[in-house]
């Protein structure tokens, strides 16, 4: 098998295999999965409902009591989704669960505590089970960030669509002086879907004008006039996996102003995408990045974090931050999206999606970062 | 103001009162709001990270001390959206609320304890702010189950995007033999964006033949047949509010067995929709369906619940299903979709949002439900 062998299917068996010596390196004998995306990275279920438990009790014999809950609604579904585990069909999931592994005696079991409600603890609890209950937070969002080359295809394929969507919007003339920013978020959306999007990755950012300096502008009847900044943050999902890609572009002749702000940013993303290494702290990173815009009196206009990890979710770990911790490692999947932002006149934020990778990182959202001018 | 006034913008200092009324019932001294959804209906606020004290400390100037906290990227859209609170600009922003809490000395803090995981509730402890911290779960959710005149208008507005959407969809000529379920779903999602919809409320279920069997069926390549069932669920989300909708139609002749089954989920539907009304227990709003198909000797083929509130979210309180607990209300908007589903053969749910009234529920979606057949 070559290296870049893609898979059709996930090996769901090899990552929870993954999962089993992280539970005994934290010391616990089973991890209830609550979250429906863990549950989906480790089973392939898809529904709205289930809970999973997955043991280091008894290694040779793992998966015969590997176990996965879900209500009447998913019976077919999980059947067809996870035929390789029991599943357990009850309206309350995880305390069916809970019951099984107070049956097997399973001691110590590990419960995703960034996830559990105090409400749902406390349920667990007055079940009494006779199990201990140990809050293990983040186990499988740390298996999650390196991502496998079928969650790699994935990522590629669904940055493709976002890049085709588009390309597809500006061919077509839809990004002009005279339409609201709605209309071309949703034909933007509409050029994804026809390109083989399953999904948006999350509702399209359109910002012209003034509201271009508003981060997480969501769009409006605001109408796009020349001389606008226009500001396009946007992705699609394939397979479960999202894409995310900002791209700011200028409606007319730049004004002076706005190619010293765009080649800043440009600049900027440049360093935070060159400095993704293995072995690089995440601090370090968004420094790399952030030193580019203080180094021209600009650091209090660049207001969030440098990026974030994404995957089955638009944003997981790991953060990329000021505050961030942690190193990253080969086959970790981020975004570097730097911005500057002048409140009341307009901002430029520049956003790729890439993995990194021994010999630098693989970028994966590939339309140009150019400045582009549209008339 | 008559009765049936709608106001161009929620009165969230109305909302915040009756909050305050809440928290003495309670016994604490103020609520720390971590849910977004509960956070935008408290004051309209949309961004994707805040928190929010309300207290009843000081009852006649409470609107002072009543302050929402988010980061850096939404300073902008913070003053626009809540310009009559006091906002705190920080990157851990419950931390921040919660010092100022302290700084108070507000003594007995209710926090949401049905949304606030296990770690964030350790946070809160460790940050040694001297309050005290009270489980106080769902009392937001208890107001928003009951929808002022706003709500109900962009409920109405919504569900009317659904009925638009659908109606262009048939007159279009889109719904039939040959086409998949995926270019169905799209098609259906781009004619709601034409009516107006500001998006869809959850991923468009069409599920055609033997997948209309499956609850919650994704939509596949799979190709709409003569002769099959064929099963939407939808829905447009207008300024925040969804719509939610199920219609099943058979492709040519319905089948004599068809027919059955459609009458079937139709009269039980009826009497679930005839069985809302104030001071109903919801259990026996499902009962009242439920006895239909039960009696029909259908009972295990209705695999889920009757309904589900809607309003901010498309699933909220109050659950309507068997075990269920409480009673309806005037104004308490849900969903009435019973179905029977047989394994490997296709299945039928009809669904509609209404909101319940004295005189009997009004309909919000207006689609027929009489067996519409599509050659």
């Amino acid at each position: 098998m070559c290296a870049d062998h893609v898979g059709q299917t996930p090996d769901y068996a090899a990552r929870r295999g993954a999962l089993r010596s992280l539970l005994v390196e934290n010391g616990v004998d089973a991890l209830l999965v609550t979250d429906l995306v863990n549950l989906r990275y480790l089973t392939g279920f898809t529904g709205s409902n289930a809970a999973l438990l997955v043991h280091s009790w008894d290694m040779r014999n793992a998966e015969e009591r590997t176990v996965i809950g879900t209500d009447g609604r998913y019976r077919t579904q999980v059947a067809e989704q996870v035929p390789d585990l029991r599943a357990e069909i009850a309206r309350a999931t995880a305390r069916r669960i809970l019951e099984l592994a107070g049956e097997w005696q399973l001691g110590r079991v590990g419960y995703e505590s960034h996830i559990v409600t105090v409400e749902q603890h406390r349920g667990f609890v007055e079940q009494r089970t006779g199990l201990d209950f140990v809050p293990t937070p983040g186990l499988v969002e740390q298996l999650r960030m390196v991502k496998d080359a079928y969650e790699v295809a994935q990522l590629r394929a669904a940055c493709a669509v976002g890049d085709a969507g588009l390309a597809t919007l500006l061919e077509r003339g839809l990004l002009r002086p005279g339409r609201t920013e709605r209309q071309v978020a949703r034909d933007l959306e509409w050029a994804m879907y026809e390109h083989g999007a399953d999904a948006v990755s999350f509702e399209t950012i359109v910002a012209t004008g003034v509201n271009s300096a508003v981060p997480h502008h969501r769009p409006t009847e605001a109408v796009l006039a020349a001389g606008d900044f226009v500001k396009l943050d946007f992705g699609a999902t394939v397979g479960g996996y999202h894409s995310d890609m900002t791209r700011t572009f200028v409606l007319g002749t730049p004004s002076d102003w706005q190619r010293e702000v765009y080649e800043l940013v440009a600049a900027s993303q440049r360093a935070g995408r060159e400095a993704l290494r293995p072995g690089v702290k995440v601090a370090d990173v968004d420094a790399a990045s952030r030193a580019v815009i203080e180094a021209a009196g600009h650091g209090k206009l660049f207001v969030h974090g440098l990026g974030h990890g994404v995957g089955l979710q638009i944003h997981e770990a790991p953060g990329i931050a000021k505050n961030g911790t942690g190193t990253l490692l080969a086959g970790v999947a981020v975004t570097v999206e730097p911005g500057v932002y002048f409140p009341g006149r307009g901002g430029v934020r520049i956003e790729d999606t890439l993995v990194v990778r021994e010999g630098g990182p693989e970028l994966l959202t590939n339309t140009s970062k150019d400045l582009t001018v549209v008339d």
